[in-house]
């Protein structure tokens, strides 16, 4: 029996991983990987990776070239929606990278390239807790803090594709240094690696924490996750610091209550682990700073779909231009 | 010869002025009035000055009742969209005032409510340094700082019609209380009142400053206007209280293009009297805040119209509005 399904390839592209995956039309995901990005060996080794596991992607799904729509890409930092470049990922170190184009050349399928929070953005708006809204903003945190508006069902983004890029809003603008070479941006409080520096900066000067334990007294092994793992485990000084970067989310996303008003602010990465320990303070910050016709109504929720809305979001969106241009 | 063009009726109500236009269809103000606001006197006592204003503007416009198509009114405060209800007003010392429907009871003309600063934003965009542009930010500072955004030739008013309240943006989540109950919002830095109590607080600790002068040592009379004038006449300490008051509002802005990343950003209010001694500090702190993709071709720009961009975007709104229903 012919197998007239349409299927996609969904990339994700971050700053500590890659995923890749066989999904169909309808947003399923039918087989998948999941690889360190390990940005430091260069751009080419990066897009080589891509490439790689996109061709296994579809083998490994046991399909062909010719059963493949197109692929969706998220990836890190703004996309000029003209050229189809990224012109600047802090994250990846990247600088004027035609992705896209570079993508459908090596793989010979129609490529569609979107920025990763974007992406998430539409994933969550389009199969997962945001189905039922009509706008909405995802705030995704992991290497870097990124962010996609979803307004009146359509990806906000902006006159020239930067909108969203909410984690260099400077929320403290004489504080902490940032990669992006500014002072004070949100990301360089609530990104994974802020947590992992603001937990080791407090146990260096004595704060008695399991985390000590966790990364067996070598503080430099201290990343986000080690944090979450001690909050699970209900260690007091990870909770401090889930806190500390609960309130400074909340200021953030106070902030985009007052400028942007969405329905829904969807929480999208590791941290999200650290469940009541995160969102009650981000609740609570949130309610001292938002205007309550802004706050009231508004749900702020962890991702539903977990760290497959990216390729799923870049799915839809692929779908969603390949049909148009057909 | 019958005067068939449609008239208008536009409202600016503002914390310190109320002005009242009689308006073409086309935007053209034929006859206008400005008075205090005095919100100390309390609510019923505004609202009755904004009904003898509209009152007076149609009799002294040479219209009559009949003659006006409908009443477009700015007012301060996010607005309830379903009741239309102004639901707060920190600069006004309003609450839950259903402003709409008692301008059309009091008036019996159909009038249409709008955000001061949406209301703005729409006049710049409709007949002002806007109109060849799909997006643009409006930032306006008076009493307080609001913020009107329009995308994709409309009006974002987000899920409940706050979207914009730009001036309630944390840039200092320790700093300066706001009239919102807040601390460190823009408007405590940069909002008239706000470049006012700065420049008090640097002469009252030893600044020379024209400024003694001009409140005739009367320091408690210092205004943002008397800034403005001292800015004009060079005095040193002047500029460079504007100089901080731009560096303030250029972190606002750069949060604002790495959101929203609009076409144009308008300025509009008394501030934009200090010429280059405002936007060449505020443009450089954005260059040095925003991504380049969404500061490069940014234009920063102060209001066309002027004052006048409330009354001529709130009539642009109130005849769209109009329209729709006939």
């Amino acid at each position: 029996m012919k197998d007239d399904r349409k299927y996609f390839i969904g990339v994700d592209l971050g700053g500590t991983n890659i995923s890749t995956g066989l999904i169909t039309e309808d947003g399923n995901i039918e087989f998948r990987l999941k690889r360190p990005t390990e940005a430091h060996r260069g751009t080419e080794a990066v897009i080589d990776r891509i490439i790689e596991m996109i061709v296994e992607t579809i083998e490994k799904g046991n399909q062909t070239q010719k059963t493949i729509s197109g692929v969706g890409v998220g990836a890190p930092g703004p996309i000029d929606r003209f050229s189809w470049v990224i012109t600047e990922s802090p994250n990846l170190g990247w600088k004027n990278v035609a992705l896209r184009d570079i993508i459908a050349e090596r793989t010979g399928l129609t490529a569609v390239l979107e920025n990763d929070a974007n992406a998430a953005a539409y994933g969550e708006f389009w199969l997962g807790d945001g189905r039922d809204v009509d706008s909405l903003v995802c705030v995704t945190i992991g290497t870097g803090i990124g962010g996609g508006i979803i307004y009146e069902d359509q990806v906000y983004h902006g006159a020239t594709g930067v909108a969203g890029e909410i984690g260099h809003m400077s929320i403290d603008p004489g504080g902490r240094r940032c990669k992006c070479g500014n002072y004070g941006c949100l990301e360089a409080y609530a990104s994974g690696p802020a947590i992992a520096l603001r937990a080791r900066e407090g146990i260096e000067v004595g704060e008695q924490s399991v985390i000590s334990e966790l990364v067996d007294d070598d503080l430099s092994k201290i990343t986000s996750e080690t944090v979450y793992q001690a909050v699970l485990r209900e260690d007091l000084y990870a909770e401090e610091v889930m806190k500390d970067t609960a309130k400074y989310l909340g200021v953030g996303i106070a902030n985009l209550l007052n400028i942007l008003n969405p329905d829904m602010v969807v929480i999208y990465g590791g941290v999200t682990q650290a469940g009541r320990y995160l969102f009650d303070p981000l609740r609570n910050e949130v309610l001292k700073r938002a205007f309550r016709l802004a706050s009231g109504k508004v749900r702020i929720v962890p991702a539903e779909l977990g760290d497959k809305a990216g390729m799923i979001g870049a799915v839809g969106i692929a779908k969603g231009v390949l049909e148009l241009q057909t």
